[in-house]
């Protein structure tokens, strides 16, 4: 069986995406929660990851980092988990790379932080434009699975890696309170409703870590309803 | 046939990878030079690529960007590009999505300069732990090639898409001058030795764009041999 190696799933963004992705296609797995504690790579990290970040899945004695090379790996042996088209497929690879390397500006000024409930305030140009191009990325995954006559609400249709890989966005645009376009809303309320999504949630919501950033959300970003 | 979009040779580290690994496979390919600045990403950017960022592959109308997304929409035609033993694979994808998203004390500090003759400087400690980790994995490529009894002397064996991604890392060990074990010299030889990788360096040699940095390498990243 699987074995995942995760971080915190209140803060863990990149830990969510192969956790989702598994559960989604109902891949057994055992999850063991590392302590990550925000203060970059130790020793100890590289005892459960090569490169020393969670997450990391271990197949037996093999390991796979990074969350794009687990869901390629995944891949392999369930293929179900790309768009079946080959230009969805790859528009898909596009924007999953995109995520990957990109949206510095909203991932470290709306860090993934489950619990929190604040209310919505001005983004910074630069989490707006991030935000904006999101919105692009989606409506045009939208319209790639609408002209495939693809059914199913999730970016390309059915669900894939894609919406793994942009699942932190959508607790990041609920907890932060961003006001949304009414199509924009609909796949966050699909996400939102996806039993993956409310299973890492209420784990999100026993867990008793904090670190040191959610004292600086607090302060600075919002009031807590 | 595919036209790729390209930044300044002697700069743009990403647009090299694809590159390289369309040139190694011997598939045709008509290349646009963008005239990218570093000063972000503008409109003119996004006639070319959706991110405004490139590299971008664009297939008759279809366009793909981002290295690692062309790499793996280039490799559902030609699955050679990865290696074919399942485990050497999967070691491929984490290596490649690790220098994605990874690598920026390198990626800042030495900056690819392909005409840049430097003598050798000290490297600060956060270069110095990028390097480490990249010799860490090379020499578990090599191992694994080695155990899978792969012949060839690139990463794993024959030439694949691990060693386009890592193929910047090779121009600034040997412009900024960087001393290196023997093992990994030997490497570096090997890609230097590329066809491939010796007309990239002939096109930054004769190109004549100067970006603002390159006078900052100038003054403070040690004298021009």
């Amino acid at each position: 069986m699987y074995q995942l190696f995760i971080g915190y799933q209140n803060y863990s963004s990149w830990s969510l995406r192969p956790w989702l992705l598994l559960k989604h296609f109902n891949i057994p797995f055992a999850q063991t929660v590392v302590p990550v504690d925000g203060k970059g790579v130790n020793a100890t990290h590289r005892v459960y990851s090569d490169n020393g970040l969670v997450p990391c899945l271990h197949d037996g004695d093999f390991r796979v980092w990074d969350t794009l090379a687990i869901c390629d790996y995944l891949a392999e042996q369930y293929p179900q988990m790309w768009p079946a088209n080959r230009q969805a497929r790859a528009r898909a690879r596009s924007i999953c790379a995109e995520m990957h390397s990109g949206f510095t500006a909203l991932r470290s000024q709306l860090p993934m932080n489950v619990r929190l409930r604040a209310k919505g305030k001005e983004n910074t140009p630069e989490v707006a434009a991030d935000l904006n191009r999101i919105f692009v990325i989606w409506r045009n995954a939208r319209e790639i699975a609408s002209h495939n006559q693809v059914a199913g609400d999730y970016l390309f249709g059915e669900f894939s890696i894609a919406d793994a890989m942009y699942a932190p966005v959508i607790w990041r645009l609920y907890c932060y309170g961003v006001q949304l376009p009414a199509d924009i809303q609909y796949y966050v309320d699909t996400m939102l409703a996806h039993p993956g999504m409310q299973e890492w949630e209420q784990a999100a919501l026993q867990e008793g870590a904090y670190l040191p950033h959610d004292a600086l959300i607090e302060q600075f970003g919002g009031a807590r309803e």
